[in-house]
């Protein structure tokens, strides 16, 4: 008899509602800041940029929201993820660790973006939007959100940060192909992009200019164009949700619960997605669970930034959000994770860590490709750069349990898959990969310009 | 309360044994010839070139093959694969058929060639092989078996079809990652590629010649090399029927049948994973279900090809095959579909046709690229190219359906996804792609050639 290894819920048993963890937290977060007044922003200011209902779940204290019919069922097409027992990295790390992962790469654009994609252009659709703006770091959102549009008839601009639009054919041609326009950024389409290109004609870009230039076009004719945002923001991690509160029930159907679950980190989403559910035990079942987020050294906010109100894009358009930063014009080294080149964190995110109740690591390039191929040998599925970082830290804890000699359940959250990042792996095998020093002085530099603006 | 749209099994539902057609099949298929005695192969010759419990499985007529438990271990990586109702699909056409499709798409090489490809690499390490060599012409097939190689710690060389070599970088790198030596076909390592460059120095390759080439290398060293091969043997087929095990019970599960199954045709792979299993009930329950091979109108051994002995490969170097060819040297064009580019059908699709068993239906190019990207729009799945044939011909009959005002049931096999095959699209998009005409004397030419060579 061989092990069950998978865990799938049916179309029936997959929850209804996301989890709005900002009922559960001991500390609220902050409120979002008018930059010009520094007053709490209002909804009516909001909805100059987002559709109503999202509005709504960005200031929500409930603690479970109701997931639209319609969403239920475009969800259907690849939810639930199977949960999987990774019995073959386990014996490859000869670690007496249980690791199990979420595996979020099913999905028709190959990552966990789709879950708010989804609802966001529902919502707007519902308030009879026409166009939507937004920007993509490693393309994963952008294709997810051009794959939801499509679903709407929503007419959609990308604005993929440029070093990714380069190494990232594909990704694009996905992006087309779902009907999208999509623009590198710094691009000479905005005021913004024509500012970052004066500085630096060579700007490889970063998300926060792609935000600036994309909420720059929404602000043109509010009426019939609104942003959209694949991260950072309270509703974008709720909608998540979904992911870890499959988890749970697939944790139980396999009678485990983890010790340890881990998420890579770029503005939040995949790491809250499959974290939230599992601190809600933590906070209503007294467990103890520990829920780790994990970035790229070469971009670490949570481990080496501040906390404190910050620009959520490069140019200053947005509100101030409370978050762990590095400064909004933090230029990342151009690692392959894309995704997770962003300065700063989510507002819930920060305060959670703020106050001990998450925690943080940073992992190096190599380290992360590492353990993506260990996993691609494995597991045989080939991780998204992004996902690796998360994997690198579930070998880090399984290792740390081997020596230890410890028993322990990890789950990670596999983000996406690799087939549209396989050129990495290349130069990674060419030896052509590298890790970043980050000295103290430069992320310094960065935060102290940072106070100069922000009072 | 939403629509029910996926049926899944869980890893104990999941099938634990392939069904072998040819125990149900009125006339068996013919034998395979040795081409210079034109006696019927034995074993012994087989083993040259295969491992002894896939010969085993090639000339079984058990009905039932037990999956090793090794091998059912790895399957739960992805297995059971959706069975879907496309219920965006049938809307969009406004049909009042139900058109239901299996996703092979989920797997970690994007399509359903793993199926085969790890029991194939399995015997072949069980039986103390140390290298394996292969052709491949989409790519679904050369990264399936290097996944396989992989998990088995065994060396692989792959030999791609120029065309698609050069079409399709990031399938090279898939199997790169996955550990695999990629070389385009014609190369200049083997006297099969040199005397197709010598005829012509710009030729784009077929699955025939790669197929020399990778069986010419094997040759070479036969006690620790083999050759594997992804479609048309007995072997590959059994081993694919895994897809139809599974879609009976989870058809069953929506409570429905099959009036239509559909499968796209390159050498026979996916068709009869999909198709056997309900052609069993055909045979032993009296059913009456249509099972459709497609194929692309521009190399259409199915509807315009003879049925007789032909060669596997180009040059000659396989066994003697009774199958529907055009010819073992006709030269297929350059359609993007690159895994339906193959000269015959196998020997027991053969059979099954000539006794109008099964039906076949030929689509050209643009049409089928219509399909699929009503299928992305509708259902969110980027097909591969080779799959849009089969979604192509779904649609017809779902059109059909609502000419006729008739209820029926469709069934397809989504064979693959098409995130490798974007700029395929692109090519569509930009009016690039076009249908090939395929004038009867250029088939007869090289039909007639076959009779000079095969007597």
């Amino acid at each position: 008899m061989t092990k069950t290894k998978k865990f799938l819920l049916t179309d029936e048993q997959t929850p209804k509602q996301w989890y709005n963890i900002v009922a559960d937290m001991p500390n609220k977060p902050l409120p979002p800041l008018n930059p010009k007044t520094k007053k709490p922003i209002t909804k009516e200011e909001m909805s100059v940029l987002f559709a109503e209902e999202l509005i709504d779940q960005e200031m929500s204290t409930e603690r479970f929201i109701d997931i639209p019919e319609q969403v239920q069922d475009l969800y259907k097409i690849w939810r639930s993820t199977p949960l999987v027992r990774a019995y073959a990295l386990e014996k490859a790390l000869d670690t007496p660790a249980k690791i199990y992962y979420k595996n979020e790469s099913v999905s028709p654009a190959g990552s966990h973006k789709p879950n708010t994609a989804i609802p966001q252009a529902y919502y707007n659709y519902k308030q009879g939007v026409k166009h939507l703006t937004t920007e993509t770091g490693g393309g994963q959102w952008g294709s997810a959100i051009a794959l939801a549009s499509q679903f709407f008839g929503l007419d959609l601009k990308v604005y993929m940060v440029k070093v990714s639009y380069n190494q990232k054919p594909y990704r694009k041609l996905m992006m087309n192909a779902w009907g999208a326009d999509v623009i590198p950024s710094p691009s000479t389409t905005t005021q913004a992009g024509l500012h970052a290109l004066a500085q630096d004609p060579e700007c490889s870009g970063s998300l926060g200019l792609a935000i600036s230039e994309a909420v720059e076009v929404a602000l043109k004719d509010p009426s019939t164009t609104k942003y959209c945002l694949g991260s950072v923001l309270n509703h974008v991690l709720l909608h998540q949700t979904i992911i870890g509160e499959e988890a749970c029930m697939q944790m139980e159907m396999a009678g485990d619960e983890p010790d340890i679950v881990i998420g890579c980190f770029g503005g939040g989403s995949n790491f809250a997605g499959i974290g939230f559910p599992f601190l809600k035990k933590n906070f209503t079942e007294g467990k103890n669970i520990r829920v780790i987020a994990v970035e790229p050294s070469s971009c670490p906010k949570l481990t080496r930034g501040i906390f404190q109100y910050d620009f959520g894009d490069t140019e200053g358009f947005t509100p101030l959000l409370p978050m762990y930063t590095l400064g909004h014009d933090f230029q990342p080294a151009d690692i392959h994770a894309g995704g997770l080149r962003y300065h700063g964190a989510g507002s819930i995110v920060s305060q959670l860590l703020k106050d001990g109740l998450i925690e943080a690591q940073s992992v190096p390039q190599l380290e992360t490709f590492a353990a993506g191929l260990t996993f691609a040998k494995t597991e045989g599925i080939i991780p998204a750069p992004e996902s690796t970082h998360a994997i690198a830290v579930a070998v880090r804890e399984a290792l740390k349990a081997k020596e230890e000699g410890k028993e322990k359940t990890i789950l990670f959250n596999l983000s996406g898959h690799g087939m549209i990042d396989l050129f990495a792996y290349e130069q990674y095998f060419a030896g052509k990969l590298q890790n970043y020093d980050l000295p103290d002085e430069v992320i310094r530099k960065s935060i102290d310009k940072l106070d100069k603006i922000i009072k």
